[in-house]
């Protein structure tokens, strides 16, 4: 189970409460049919192809709020929260209704005992109290929107409480009201600064101590329109409010702190309503040494960790993952801020060349590229910088044209050329003389261009009044703290709209309905058994994977004719089903050329399988494939997102090296090329030593049939409201090893295969 | 072929000046004699085994100061840097004297004409001037013993500038002088603050720029000791800074930032006596891409070598490596403050479970190792934590028990437990009625124990109180600003103290006289030539490094009666000088059974040969070696470095994976292995699917062999003084390709050799 401290587990307690309350979102969405709704669209896996955009319009802008638990006696918790509300209610201009069984009025607004009794129905109904059940239920009938539930000590607390808070889930679903928390906060209704200007981030978080950093950007002039503090989502989860958010005209950005994610789906499906849209997503996804602990026949089932998983899966999606809370702030304010690039070239702009040279190191090893300028600019960057001063990038102007108007027009300069894309100037020490213009004139020329100008304030204490005032004063500047962050930051930059301009949402090509060969292999499936090697082979043809031609043959004379249909050379394998690592037992012998040979192999191999006790259905015989580039492909289970495909380095290597990768369906083929591409060992595909490049086009094909296997056999994690599968007997898991792939133009052929059905 | 891609220069402009300056050092130096002692102690290769140890005391505190080119004018440049040095003389107590051909007084002091008629010799003389040269040649004869060289536009602007700046060495040694400079400044005088407690940074910088944010730490109450800018280091050097800092008991890290380094054995030597000496060295070395090395060696005119070299360089000699000055930063002051651990495990205490989980999580990622706390010691907590809260580790306050009393207490229940080295706290977000109190208590606590206790404050303000005035006034506590860095300097910690307690330096083991087998290589080297792979094999085995048997024929007769000799079955290689990838030319025949077959194969491989315009000396007729693990082993020549070790995976596996460890010489057996351990592919040592395991054992002595070979024939860059190599012929590269590693306990042996003499 992946980690989650607030009780968000994975795919178990999803609440049945999204049926009722979804409705099409502010911002356009593309779909409104809920999961649960039988029109909604839905993929040969039986799983949702569109996110479902609650309107929370009305959470956030309420028109009227109710106070379950309202006080305003001295010393009460409550009165101090109450006391809050109040004052968001007035910011965004909604009526407060307080409820209390014992008091007739709060803070001079009367008081009802119970929510039956409100004297209009409310938007949001936020509940003070320890038991929020009994409220919920009241709820029903009263056309309450929303419900805040504050009170702690449900599922983050162990079984008794996750069945508490389905309890809160399901009444919550009855009353017709979408229920944020329970454990959650104040953290929505929080005061947020409207002076600022620009591109807002809109921040998600399952703890409010883990989103007090982003929110406090505020006080750094960093503009933030929202903050859901999910807690424990029984019901509104990560995924609905990104959803929305990501339909919202002032949201730059979306920032996240997930500790667990409770539906892969649902995350993907607003991680890709965000990508349609082009809104950057920028999350910590806490569970970076989450052991994912499985027990797996197959080697991929052990080879794919489940944040491995997370982590193709978010890349998939456009998701920018960070480790840090300081990179989550510093990554969404770029990506909030900085308009698409017109260039993907980063020019580097110090005052010092050592300065210039060690930011241009970090860069570089970020995967930046740094154009040489060209003569011309070069040229003309002279005219105010000495001549003996490097200015090909980095620009290194030795510190004095900073202090006086060459300053301007070398930053003007340097932005006018078409190669850059980004202007980076990293200040690593203030000297107020320098500085202090610098960054004012930094803060102009950004106001008349539209590439981001980054720029790090190295300085360790933060006083300065060129960085306190000048730099966080601009809504168009970006200020980092640390070399690192701002490259991390600018990559991220960059990937993300390398990403968006080409993004083809997969949900729109997944198939929806089952594949001839679906048909095919059902009759092959055996329900909860591993199948025999050749059972498995059979599977893999059936979804027109090659494999040898073979014959299972049950005697020596038998395996002789076998032979000669094949054709010589032969090799034979002991086949039975759960028979794994046969070669460590010898159970397989190659290059046999003649009928004697294969009859005393025939008896050879079937006395070894009685000597080891292993009830063998028979003997392969299997035509001998040249050889080729050996690799594997699988597919495993995710505890989170269901079926996953791995490809990797295959035979004795798959165990030294590990090294895999990973994607969680559908996915196109450009992803099924660029898993190929994520290995390390990726230049055994090209030739290596004078050997002919391999046929990866075949090998792709290979990946993306296992992926069809999956989709229509792989089944998945199953939640109450329709994050499922297609019901019916199917593939637990799957493992081609070797899949041999051969020289380019001639395939690639599945030597062996390890099928376990579910 | 393995090798060095990255750099070209090698070590040019290294000064002779060493030999005239150098003193025991004040802090007891190992060792004082310098590389050109003819006493001083050396190894096979030539090259020193002790850092000299120059005496800094009086650069660092003189007792009088000549300042040349001083002015008291309005609105010339020197008068700012009078004023400055005047009144770092006054802090330290010096008799300045300063020196002008055109005033009789400055700042109301005697000024003289030049240097000759200082009315003392004088510990230190400031250059102010455009051309130091005439003023370094007046200097001989004055008993000066430092010069300082501020000018600019000498190696930093190209090779004529780089022929001046070696006259200004030239100039300097014969003066008796040493030399720091040129392109230097004013940092090594600035106005340290002395009112901070704790152990010291000592700073060494080769940009003053780039050293400013450690300097600025002093503001957040770190206290530093001293700051070298050895600028383009035409004598002084940062191991020479580095060997004295070592030494002094007030310096509790040293922390630099290097460009390029001048000299890589002397760096070594520097590292070597801080290892010692158990003074952590942290250093950013830019050079981490191709890009950034140039820019380095523009800036600088010093060259900047391969990087991988470089990483294990400092890591073989325990220097901790780091990317952003920020890292840089928080790395020193925790190693400066830090005492040795008592025990490996990291508690974490927050008061968020969130924020717990997310800090354990990068961790553990970074290699931390988070003990799970005793039962009785969590009941001990739950003393004052609430039941409901896990307190295992990470402990999870939940908030309010760092309000009173209790806080306190938990922490010191916590400390004392004897699992537990190193406490971490991250404050996420600035609550000032719990984080005032727990700031208080978290200094208070570090007060009364000697483990690091470790604050992170999340805040990005950075105003706050508790912040400013709480944690930053404490010298106990080593407060962060974001998690990353902390748990990146708290393995950097613990990693530390665990290299130094078991810290042999290799320079007490390096050989000092050739090996027997040196004197028959000797015979067997080709000066300037590519030798065959029979000569190859020679070389390896006067080095006990086993061959196969084999004999190079010269005829078909020849090869039938080796064949009969060496024993079937046999392998047939075509041989002859510059012959390299023989196998992609079909010029190697394996498991040849019979005289006939070998009577064939020898005309087939004398025809291609033919084909190919290839002159063969003749065609080898090896044993046939069993399967094992096949492994790559070579010595290529590192520019900085001289002759390093490589050891990789072999075969066809070396260009597509490229799994390379590599190490300078010298080394001792521990590191051999850890080279393995560095693989990726180091499982395939193991043994997979059922293989049997390697002999590690075998390939770590093969490993030593070519290190000895490194030592004796490597040669290396030769300095002026003495960083150079003994003379004589030697192997400018070699490289074993394939070891085949046989199973444990039946060694290694070397297929092929390819030998470049020098």
């Amino acid at each position: 189970m992946l980690g989650s401290t607030h009780g968000t587990l994975t795919t178990t307690h999803r609440s049945a409460a999204r049926v009722l309350a979804c409705g099409e979102g502010p911002g356009g969405a593309v779909h409104s049919r809920t999961p649960d709704d039988p029109g909604a669209e839905r993929d040969v896996s039986g799983r949702p192809l569109r996110a479902p955009v609650p309107d929370l319009d009305r959470f956030f802008r309420p028109e009227s709020v109710a106070v379950v638990g309202a006080s305003d006696a001295d010393g009460r918790p409550n009165t101090g929260i109450t006391r809050q509300l109040l004052a968001w209610a007035e910011r965004v201009g909604a009526r407060v209704h307080p409820v209390h069984p014992g008091r007739r009025e709060v803070f001079g607004l009367r008081c009802v005992p119970d929510v039956t009794e409100l004297p209009e129905p409310v938007d949001v109904a936020v509940l003070l109290v320890a038991d929020p059940l009994p409220v919920l239920e009241q709820l029903a009938g009263t056309k309450t929107r929303f419900a805040v539930a504050f009170a702690s000590g449900f599922a983050e607390t162990g079984p008794e409480g996750a069945a508490a808070q389905e309890k809160l889930a399901e009444a919550a679903a009855r009353a017709g009201v979408r229920l944020l928390g329970p454990n959650t906060n104040l953290n929505a209704f929080e005061r947020f600064r409207d002076d600022l200007a620009g591109p807002a981030i809109a921040l998600i978080t399952q703890s409010g101590h883990q989103g007090r950093p982003v929110f406090a950007l505020q006080e750094l002039g960093v503009r933030l329109s929202h903050w859901a503090p999910t807690g424990n989502e029984a019901d509104l989860e990560t995924a609905d409010f990104l959803s929305y958010f990501a339909g919202l005209p002032e949201v730059g950005a979306v920032a996240a702190y997930v500790e667990g994610l409770k539906d892969g789906r649902a995350f993907l499906l607003a991680a890709d309503r965000a990508a349609r849209r082009g809104v950057p997503v920028v999350a910590v996804k806490v569970g970076r040494t989450e052991a994912g602990a499985r027990t797996a026949a197959s080697h991929t089932g052990k080879l794919t960790g489940a944040d491995a998983t997370v982590d193709a899966a978010m890349r998939q999606f456009g998701v920018i993952r960070v480790d840090g809370l300081d990179e989550l702030q510093d990554t969404a304010t770029l990506l909030a801020r900085a308009r698409p690039p017109r260039a993907d070239g980063v020019a580097v702009y110090a005052i010092s060349g050592g300065t210039g040279a060690h930011l241009s190191d970090m860069a570089t090893a970020a995967g930046l590229t740094l154009p040489v300028l060209s003569e011309a600019k070069q040229a003309e960057l002279h005219q105010w910088i000495p001549e003996y001063l490097s200015v090909a990038n980095p620009i290194d102007n030795g510190g004095h044209p900073v202090g006086d108007w060459r300053g301007r027009k070398i930053i003007d300069a340097i932005l006018a050329d078409p190669d850059v894309g980004v202007l980076i100037c990293p200040i690593t020490g203030p000297f107020p003389p320098m500085s202090d213009r610098l960054a004012q004139d930094l803060v102009d020329a950004a106001e008349q261009t539209d590439k981001p100008v980054c720029v790090i304030w190295g300085s360790p204490v933060g006083t300065e009044d060129a960085y306190r005032t000048t730099l966080l004063g601009s809504s168009r500047v970006v200020t980092f703290r640390t070399f690192g962050n701002c490259v991390r930051a600018v990559r991220a930059y960059l990937d993300h709209h390398r990403f968006t301009r080409t993004y083809r949402s997969p949900f729109d090509d997944a198939p929806r309905t089952p594949s001839p060969s679906h048909r095919k292999a059902q009759s092959l499936l055996r329900p909860g058994q591993q199948l025999s090697e050749h059972g498995g082979k059979q599977l893999l043809r059936a979804y027109g994977i090659r494999v040898p031609r073979e014959q299972l043959c049950t005697s020596a004379a038998g395996a002789v004719r076998a032979a000669a249909q094949v054709g010589y050379p032969v090799v034979m394998k002991a086949s039975a089903p759960h028979l794994a690592h046969k070669s460590d037992y010898g159970l397989v012998r190659l290059h046999l050329t003649s009928a004697s040979q294969v009859r005393d192999t025939y008896r050879e191999l079937t006395d070894i399988a009685r000597a080891a006790e292993i009830e063998l259905d028979g003997v392969l015989v299997c035509q001998m494939v040249d050889p080729g580039v050996e690799m594997i492909v699988g597919l495993s289970q995710d505890p989170l997102f269901g079926p996953v495909v791995t490809v990797g380095l295959g035979g004795v290597l798959v165990e030294a090296l590990r090294d895999t990768a990973v994607r969680v369906p559908p996915f196109g083929e450009e992803q099924a090329r660029a898993m190929l591409g994520e290995l390390r060992g990726a230049g055994l595909l090209e030739g290596v030593r004078g050997r002919p490049p391999a046929d990866t086009d075949a090998l792709v094909e290979v990946v993306l049939r296992v992926q069809r296997m999956a989709l229509e056999l792989g089944g998945g994690p199953a939640g109450p409201d329709g994050g499922g599968p297609r019901e019916g007997s199917g593939l637990a898991e799957l493992e081609i090893n070797p899949l041999v792939v051969l020289p380019r133009g001639q395939g690639a052929v599945a030597l062996d295969a390890l099928a376990v059905c579910r």
